[in-house]
């Protein structure tokens, strides 16, 4: 007789179903467009089974919001100013294929119909890059003059417009999109950064995680 | 007897008062959510007068993202980079009042659903800044190994994702774009220009045009 799956897995397992489907619709429909019905049609599941797990439409697109940074956590130990130029590799390559990516870059035009300015994923995103950054700071690699935290805002704001017109240029693919992170840095690094950090810096596909489609929960 | 009103400039007006509801339509619904009706009423015109301007509301959406521009053109004939720094001024602190800004706005993250990828909003804008910035590098206020056209890229891509969170942050008024671009320019300049040009750089609501509500045509 097969084991059976025990019920705490197969809770987690039918929540990424639901989730991995509400991506896909609000990737397709945007916010307004998407419906529960749509979702748990999408997963296969119930409506009821969806309740169970997310009270309504706006708590599902909150947990794609939240779940981006899972999404973009570099692996390999990178540190300081190379991590800051990972984590938006990432999610620029990530988005080129990861549905929950696809959604959040849709949904961050409309959070403001269902999340509040104190969780919003601008806040959320430039924590993070403040964090790298702020390292990369004590690493000696970022000038000891230069206002991180401001940084990470314009590196959040300039990678949010770049793939919103990555998507006007080359539609659903955003193919451009990698390219034009790396130009920001090329453009952005000389204000900041110590020539010998720089040089250093790795860029292209190979800092993406070959795995970019699994989250992250190390 | 009072004298008639040429037809052409009747016919001018009327037009412009078709802009005007269709962007804050537009502001309001965003582009799938207005109608060639809904637009029509708020002028308080009829569709006979809408179809006599405009084929449908692709062309008036097509028409107010390439209005953007002329409400964001510097008139005190500021040159060079700070030319580059009152276009963006304008706009940001435009985007708090005018409806047609506000629109376009709004448009941008929809614009793959009513303009081609050769017309869309960050190559018009782009293709501006890049000129202002080209004439700051022949006035030796960018430096000569600067690639501009990047650069205006990079500008336009922070720029939109600041009014996107800005809106997130603070709701349709958008109150701290202007810092937010400011904060921008900042973070950049020592990447691009000498030190004495960023010296004489201003900023502040001083540089935005007071009648930033109307349309430059010259």
């Amino acid at each position: 007789m097969a084991k059976r799956e025990p019920k705490q897995e197969r809770s987690q397992r039918t929540r990424a179903v639901l989730v991995q489907a509400a991506a896909e619709v609000f990737a397709e429909a945007g916010f307004a467009g998407a419906s529960v019905n749509k979702i748990a049609n999408r997963a296969g599941l119930t409506l009821g089974a969806l309740y169970f797990h997310f009270e309504n439409k706006e708590a599902v697109a909150r947990e794609i919001v939240r779940m981006q940074p899972s999404f973009a956590t570099p692996v390999d130990g990178a540190e300081g100013l190379q991590r800051a130029v990972d984590i938006t590799l990432i999610w620029a390559y990530g988005l080129l294929r990861n549905p929950v990516l696809v959604a959040g870059a849709r949904l961050v035009a409309e959070q403001g119909d269902f999340m509040g300015p104190e969780e919003n994923s601008h806040r959320q995103w430039a924590a993070i890059l403040a964090d790298a950054l702020r390292s990369a700071q004590s690493r000696r690699e970022v000038r000891s003059g230069v206002d991180v935290e401001a940084v990470a805002r314009l590196v959040v704001n300039a990678s949010t417009g770049a793939q919103l017109h990555a998507f006007a240029e080359s539609g659903p693919g955003r193919s451009d999109l990698p390219f034009r992170i790396e130009e920001m840095w090329r453009c952005l690094l000389p204000a900041l950064a110590v020539p010998s950090a720089i040089k250093r810096l790795e860029f292209g596909e190979g800092r993406a995680r070959p795995d970019a489609d699994a989250p992250m929960h190390a």
